[in-house]
C-alpha cells in the first residue's frame, strides 16, 4: 500500500523546513545565454526543447536541496507535441529519483469516462508489467462538481497521489465568475470550497497528518476571502502561487496557512528559475545562472518560513 | 489569409446536409473483435493503442461521407503519454486530409502565458519552416474569466480557428456549480454565456455567415436554459453532445439551433462509433462493424435533421 499523499508531502516539507514549491515553466526565449547561445533565436524547435530539457534539469538539481516540490506546467511541453511529452516524462522521472514531490499542473477538467482517463494519463497506470510513472499529484477543474473530480480522486486514493481543486485564480479577470455572490451569500469559489471539503473530509481520504489528498489551489490576494476559504477547507493544504514575479509579497501569504503553520505550499515561479535575469541576482562576480536560482530559491524560502508560524 | 472558422463550419454543415459531429474517443476494450482477437485483453500497451488508431482511421474513412466535423477528445489519447500525442497527431492530420474539420475537445483552462503555450499546443505554431499542424478549433474552460480565454481567441483569430467555451456540461452534477442562482436572478453558467457572448460579438471575430469564432459548449437537458442560453448568445455556434448513448432524444436538441436551423452541432459518440455493439445494428446477416458505423450515423443525422428545422 503506498504511503499517503499528505503524510508524504507534510513529511517532505518538514525535511526541508520549507512549505514551498518552485515551478518550473521553462520557455525558450527566457533562458540562460549559456544555453541558447549556441543555437540562437532561430533554433530548430528540437534544439529548442534540448535546451529547455536541459536547463530544466540542472533548475531541479539546485532546487531539490531547498525546496520538497517542483510544480511542472505541462503547456510549456505539450506546446511540442509528443517530443514534448516525451521530455515531461523524463523530467518528472528525474525529479522523483532526486527525492523531489513532483505536482503536475495540469488543470484537467471533464466527466465519467473521459476525466478517468486524464486521471491514467496524469496519475499513472499499468498494464501487466508495464507501467507509466507519473507525478505525484495533478491539478484539475471543480466547475463540473462530483462527477469531474471523483475519477481523479479515487485514482488519488488507490496510488498515494493527491488532487488540488482549482478553487480561486489569482488572474484579474477571475472575479467575474468565481467571487459572483450567490443568493445564499456564499460566493461561487467559496460553493466550490464546500465542495472540495465535502471531497477532502471523507475518511479515506485524510492522512496520519490530518490533511487530505484533497487540497485546493487558492490564489486570491484578498486575506478575508483566504481566511474563509481556510474555515471552510481546514482538511485540505492548500496551493497557493503568487510569489514573486507575479507580485505577491511575503505577508500575503500569511492567511493561507493553518494556525499550527501547517497546510499550504506557496508556490514561485519564473522569479526562482529565470533569476539571472534580476538584476538582484546577477551581480559583478560573475555568478553562474545556477547561483543566481540557488540564491532566489533560499530568499524565497526564508521569505514564507518568515510569515508561515 | 486563412477563411473564418465559423464559415468554413457552415459551408461544411450546409455541404453534408448535417449539423452533426460524431466523437471519436476509442477505448481498447469497446473495439470490435476483429481488431482485438489477435492480440486479446492482455495486449502490451503498443498494441493496444496500434488497435485504437487502426479503429479510428477506419471510422473517419466511414463518417465523412456523412458529418462535417469529428470531435476528438485528446484524454483517449494523451493515456498513452507521447505514443497516444503522436497516434493523435496522426489522426488529426488524417481526419483534415480526409475533409473532415476536426474539433479537439481538450477543455484546456489557464491564464496568461501558460493559455498561450496550449493555444500552440491545441491550435498549432510555426518556426522557421516548421510547422505544427492541428486541429481546427478547440474546447476551453471558462472558469478562470477573459484572461484564460483571450490567448485562445486570439490565437484562432490569426489562424482561422475556433474555440468552444464550456458554459453549461452535461453531467449530473454540474447543476450544484453551474446553475447555482446569483444574486441577480442568473445562473453562473448564464454570466458564463454572457462573458462568452461578449467575446464573440466583437467585430473581429463575426465570420460573413454572421456566426463567431467563439462557440460554446452547452450540454443542459433543460429546454428553458437552452432557449435562454441561444439568446443570450446569438453569434455562437454551439456544441452540443448528449446525443445517443448519453440518452438524448432527438427533439432534446432542438432548443439549441437558431430559428433558421442554424447555429448548433449536436454531437453523437459511442453510440455511432461503436454502433457493432448495439443489437439493432449488429443483426443476422453478417454486416461487418463498419456498416454498423455507417448505418448508427446514418440515423443519428437523419434523426437531428428533422429537429433542426
Amino acid at each position: 500500500m503506498a504511503e499517503h499523499f499528505a503524510d508524504r508531502l507534510i513529511s517532505a516539507v518538514l525535511a526541508r523546513g520549507a512549505p514551498c514549491a518552485v515551478a518550473l515553466d521553462p520557455v525558450y526565449s527566457s533562458l540562460p545565454a549559456e544555453l541558447t547561445s549556441r543555437v540562437g533565436k532561430t533554433a530548430p524547435v528540437a534544439a529548442e526543447l534540448s535546451a529547455i530539457l536541459e536547463f530544466s534539469r540542472r533548475v531541479l538539481r539546485v532546487i531539490v536541496s531547498h525546496v520538497p516540490v517542483v510544480k511542472i506546467n505541462s503547456a510549456y511541453f505539450e506546446r511540442y507535441h509528443a517530443d514534448g511529452v516525451s521530455a515531461l516524462d523524463e523530467l518528472i522521472a528525474e525529479a522523483r529519483r532526486l527525492g523531489l514531490l513532483v505536482l503536475a499542473d495540469v488543470k484537467r477538467g471533464d466527466v465519467g469516462h473521459t476525466a478517468e482517463m486524464y486521471a491514467d494519463a496524469c496519475l499513472g497506470w499499468a498494464k501487466g508489467g508495464e507501467v507509466f510513472q507519473t507525478a505525484d499529484a495533478v491539478t484539475i477543474s471543480g466547475y463540473f462538481g462530483r462527477d469531474g473530480a471523483a475519477p481523479f480522486i479515487e485514482s488519488a486514493k488507490r496510488s498515494g497521489k493527491g488532487v488540488f481543486v482549482l478553487v480561486r485564480t489569482s488572474n484579474p479577470s477571475a472575479a467575474h465568475i468565481q467571487d459572483v455572490q450567490a443568493l445564499d451569500g456564499r460566493k461561487v469559489h467559496e460553493i466550490v470550497a464546500a465542495q472540495v471539503a465535502q471531497w477532502a473530509d471523507a475518511d479515506d481520504a485524510i492522512g496520519k497528518c490530518g490533511y487530505s489528498l484533497v487540497g485546493a489551489v487558492v490564489a486570491t490576494r484578498n486575506a478575508a476571502d483566504a481566511r474563509r476559504l481556510r474555515e471552510i477547507m481546514p482538511r485540505s493544504i492548500f496551493l497557493v502561487p503568487g510569489y514573486g514575479a507575479q507580485g505577491g509579497r511575503p505577508e500575503d501569504f500569511q492567511p493561507y496557512f493553518c494556525r499550527s503553520g501547517g497546510g499550504a505550499l506557496v508556490v514561485a515561479g519564473r522569479s526562482v528559475i529565470f533569476a539571472h535575469s534580476a538584476p538582484a541576482y546577477r551581480d559583478e562576480s560573475g555568478n553562474s545562472w545556477e547561483e543566481c536560482v540557488e540564491r532566489a530559491c533560499r530568499d524565497f524560502v526564508a521569505d514564507i518560513c518568515r510569515v508561515a508560524v
